[in-house]
């Protein structure tokens, strides 16, 4: 299982929630930002940060790993289970990320920023995942010096990030809002509140799997409290929203539904060969028909779990000397038919 | 099951062969033919049958319907199982059926000649089924006069017809030879024989369920087993090279094909709605992956019944009382789940 998930508890989100993120972002003072230093420059920073992270590493379960000494799929493994970001990998010459052992702390050095402290945590949990970060961001403030305007805030590379360098952002799963056409009505409200919904998955708003991401838009003008509270806030009338939805949708189409998430337990269970588009199409349904009482045998986070692991790179990492696509989608039938024959529990 | 299939036995060809059939087309003296004669005439000609066929019926195993006395689902029904012609449909007012138990030997009366004497069997048998319908046509015979000419032979409605007045047919399953874009070459060759083949199911070259029946075109010139001979020699060239491309598909596209079957039996197993055309499909490929070794839970048997089940007025006939289009389809999915549940052995 993907690591930051093994510390998902149940509570009453777990239908939609997937997963709450913090981002700080943060800049040494008297450095120029990554896109225009030299190596040495990089090299400096990195040492700051792996040096700072010693200092207040006392249980000794920081990683500290140069994106450059691990192998590109790899790299892409990581930013698949949401680790680390394209910019760091773009960065991989000069950047770094510094990782706690359970992955839902993470320090990426040389992104954008010269840091990007990310919490992750699974199931729905702002406030936590922001306490985690605010303590971590307090102790190495201890050591280093961030750059700070009295009037602006944080300063960034990017100006839109200014101010708290705060991004905030849940994970839901919004199949039904999605089948219904809900989500452009949505993004619109959120753009007027200052908040952004993406899809997660696939480009623009294609979203694989139905998943979609809520953040904050604004860094300036707002404490970190006030932002995550209206961000939670949305989130649940989000959440409402798509569970209403699905009830309506039970009531009125149940044949549909019903048919929509059989098949797509027949097709996992079936299929030989499948790409990560129709598997993530088909998990997403499954993961619905477990909150409409259609389907038991594996729960949430399993499903979430599956999500992240039938990704391209997680399925290449699976087994190496592939030979063409077709192998890749060979392999991710085969993998995925394991984990139902391995983790489903025989209920009937 | 569908009764005529009950005479099964196994044969080499059971991997291909679904259905031998001969049907001879004859005509009274002395009576217009079907389509221009009234309803007296048509009553005169059917009380000549139904006398005719008392006489020979020494076990009274023949029963005798009239179209018009049955419901409009039930005639349909008939054609679906290859009972009855759409012609004898089309002339419910007039036509009548007279079948024997088994169901294998029907004499359609006032089709679109006086007479059409079909004998049905189940796998690869056209000597066997000509066989039965010569001795029941000459029994016939002895109590009635067959327009009859000596240059001519026996007189039809169609001139094509004309000659032995007999079309045998063998319908045959190749999903292969249809995968592979092998049977319009085919069609052509079987043309300069004075065969053709053309799909069972669906309309022009659609072929639903990869069924295709050949048959002769010519009755005039050859007699009966010269034409049976000829058909069944072609068939198996037929047969063997739809044999020969599944084991190259299997060898070259394994996955291919593999995900093809497999897919297609977790549909079946798990849809709650599909339509008659999308389960042709999916029982043609399983149909083939016995062949191939890929599965072996339902025999070839059960899945010719059940591609002849699925058909629409069969699955009307399952339930009266349907309401829309999509009633049909989840019907359709409940039918097909049910026979997986209680017909598949387990051998696991």
């Amino acid at each position: 299982m993907v690591r930051w998930l093994e510390l998902k508890k149940d509570t009453e989100y777990d239908d939609v929630v997937i997963s709450s993120r913090i981002r700080l972002a943060r800049n040494l003072t008297k450095y120029k930002f990554p896109n225009s230093m030299n190596s040495e420059e990089a090299k400096e920073i990195s040492d700051i940060f792996i040096k700072a992270i010693k200092n207040i590493d006392e249980n000794k379960e920081f990683t500290v790993v140069s994106l450059k000494n691990i192998d590109s799929i790899d790299r892409r493994v990581l930013m698949e289970e949401h680790l680390i970001s394209p910019e760091l990998i773009k960065n991989k010459d000069i950047s770094y990320y510094i990782i706690n052992e359970k992955n839902f702390l993470n320090l990426m050095i040389n992104e954008e920023d010269h840091l990007r402290l990310q919490v992750l945590l699974p199931g729905f949990d702002l406030h936590q995942a922001f306490e985690i970060a605010k303590v971590t961001d307090n102790k190495l403030e201890e050591n280093i010096n961030f750059a700070f305007d009295k009037d602006f805030g944080y300063l960034t590379s990017c100006p839109t990030n200014t101010g708290t360098g705060m991004r905030a952002s849940v994970m839901l799963h919004l199949p039904a809002l999605k089948l219904g056409n809900y989500l452009q009505g949505i993004m619109d409200s959120l753009a007027k509140l200052g908040l952004t919904i993406r899809g997660v998955y696939g480009e623009g708003s294609d979203a694989l799997g139905d998943m979609f991401q809520i953040s904050n838009q604004r860094t300036l003008g707002f404490s970190e409290v006030e932002v995550i509270d209206k961000l939670e806030n949305i989130a649940i009338k989000i959440i409402e929203r798509e569970r209403n939805i699905r009830r309506e949708l039970l009531g009125q189409k149940s044949n549909y539904l019903k048919d929509k998430v059989y098949r797509a337990l027949g097709t996992l269970k079936y299929a030989r060969i499948i790409s990560d588009r129709e598997a993530l199409k088909h998990l997403s349904f499954l993961r619905m028909g477990i909150d409409l009482g259609l389907y038991n045998r594996l729960n949430y986070n399993q499903i979430t779990n599956l999500m992240l692991s039938v990704q391209k790179y997680n399925i290449l990492k699976y087994k190496y000397s592939l030979k063409s696509f077709e192998e890749e989608n060979v392999l991710r039938a085969d993998y995925i038919r394991d984990f139902f024959e391995q983790e489903e529990i025989i209920n009937e």
